[in-house]
């Protein structure tokens, strides 16, 4: 029974997303080797696994430790190495085939003094996120990057990974497909750029919009998303997912009903949700969306009906004078969050539809 | 050695705001009921009992009984009363000196029915933050739900419980002076109104910007801050703290430099900060502020070197090309983040300035 906010999972809904992802890799002939820091569980690693899944993205030297505990044994560790965390680092290379990310010399200095065992390094290309990353127009400096590489016994020059995070701007499949064609055409470039010297460039990309959405990834070697397994409110928005493929819901208490303000206060706040916000269909800033709660799981979105503000616990539910006639205290209402990443983060544990655990680390 | 996102506690400067908070409480001859949601340590609730401090406020019904474990034995639980945990409710209330909070002759009538040992009610005022409570000028409802209280055999009417928290949009001593006055005056009008009926009205109040920053308190009975404790980026810029009394701060490894960009890459991300921002002084959105990194602990706020974006482990932080010129990959930036309980609420330890571990419980 439910008696605090918990994070409900539709194991069949999530298992359909790993299928059909894993099947468009297929039908491209690359690898998919998703991201594992949306759901972070040893127990939902296992579906990937029975889709064939034998290589994973993680993004933290910690969560490496994790999943290669659980005995995945290629790891791409999608993050600038931490090289505070080298003897870490050491462990793993030593017992699973480690992918690390660079983007300077200086990085590669660092780990030519202080790797002991090989491992395999990716550059990381900026192919419109901005985040991190070296800019794809750049090949003198990653000439001098690969050469510093090659100089370094223990680091093994594996291609090219990119993240087009600038895909979740987008609103549609145009949108999705401009993001497309330009991250892979700049990474293409790239690989032709270099492949003389390097005849075994893996190009790596990997954001949920593109690979959700696009059919043709024949360019690329290996696809990297996350957030397809749960996704969430924004790929929604983006047009990355439909309604019944969204694979998580936080299930919260009603503990206050404030009908002259047309609002609810529900057990359910930012240490639940994270503090994501999005603006919704109707230009309304909104932290969740309320969903039609079937005894089985849950259905569509409930027009309106949506969480306009949040503090530590306490959730504040706009909803419609009709939604409002319907609900007691007590009652539990099943809400989508924006981002399903951050939110599942905050949880310990995913309860299955059926009411069973399934566990999750927290880092 | 930190190596990874460390939540850095300066004990000296906590025992102080702890100390000034309680002094303040003293002079004003009121109980100092502090909010135990900020810390969520028993270790850290310890420096509050050694400051005289026997009664506590917490957000949950979890909370609760994680520090009644610890010897607590009266506990405010400062959210609506959740019925579906009536379980928990009762096991506390058999314990400690259980204070719960309604607002609806629903919730009284789910007590009157459920609870099985006395405890005792307050009555959720909604002072001006318009999250939770009733309107203080709806007295007709508030005497009808007195009456239903006082018909309910285990509910003792104990008074009347405010949050301002409001005055998180003041800046500076004037603006949180009116919301003050404000506030005090509508919660102690609504004692006038009802003290003939029940002599022994108790009036909780207790935002930490009017706590911190306000001297008389005369007019109400009892204070409830939290945050005071540690402080953030947000109580700074309101004006309720200075630079010395920032109790926490985050200490994140630089793993990348882009100097083209005048940006740096942490490893600290919204999994470590949460996604709170504000505008910082030079109206930027900021989700942190960089500080001078004392080796005793931390100094002023680094100008314009501030969090730009966060993603689920990286950090952008924007910086001037003279404090860029001065790091290296594997530094560590300690920072401030905007909102001390969510940043800290993603943590289960903290680490103090000696390097101790300082345990912390996790909801």
């Amino acid at each position: 029974m439910i008696t605090k906010p918990t994070l409900l999972i539709d194991e069949h809904r999530c298992r359909l997303n790993i299928k059909k992802m894993a099947d468009k890799a297929r039908r491209n002939d690359i690898e998919f080797r998703p991201h594992f820091k949306t759901h972070q569980s040893h127990q939902i690693g296992a579906w990937f696994r029975e889709e064939g899944v034998t290589k994973i993205t993680v993004s933290s030297v910690e969560m490496a430790m994790y999943f290669a505990a659980d005995g995945w044994k290629d790891i791409t560790i999608a993050f600038p190495v931490n090289i505070l965390e080298i003897e870490n680092i050491n462990k793993l290379a030593k017992t699973v085939n480690l992918n690390l990310l660079v983007e300077s010399v200086e990085i590669v200095q660092l780990l030519e003094e202080k790797l002991t065992t090989a491992a395999n390094v990716f550059v990381k290309i900026n192919i419109g996120n901005n985040r991190a990353g070296i800019e794809p127009h750049n090949t003198a400096f990653i000439s001098n990057l690969l050469f510093e590489i090659s100089r370094c016994d223990t680091l093994i020059f594996k291609g090219f990974l990119g993240h087009a995070g600038n895909s979740y701007a987008c609103r549609g499949k145009d949108e999705i497909a401009k993001i497309h064609l330009d991250s892979t055409t700049k990474m293409t470039k790239l690989k032709q750029e270099f492949i003389k010297q390097y005849p075994d460039i893996i190009l790596s990309v990997g954001d949920t919009p593109t690979c959700s959405v696009m059919e043709n990834f024949t360019m690329v070697d290996e696809i990297r998303p996350g957030v397809f397994i749960f996704n969430d409110l924004m790929q929604l928005q983006i047009g990355a997912c439909t309604i019944d493929q969204l694979g998580i819901a936080m299930a919260c208490p009603v503990v206050a009903i404030h009908k002259e303000k047309d609002e609810l206060i529900i057990y359910g706040g930012s240490i639940h949700f994270a503090s994501d916000s999005m603006l919704n269909n109707g230009q309304q800033v909104s932290f969740g969306a309320v969903v039609e709660n079937n005894t089985s799981g849950w259905g569509k979105i409930v027009e309106d009906v949506y969480i306009k503000k949040l503090s530590q616990e306490h959730g504040i539910i706009k909803a419609t004078p009709e939604f409002i006639s319907k609900v007691k205290i007590g009652d539990i209402l099943k809400i989508i969050p924006v981002h399903a990443c951050t939110a599942a983060n905050l949880f310990d544990t995913y309860v299955t539809l059926k009411g069973e655990k399934i566990g999750r680390f927290r880092f």
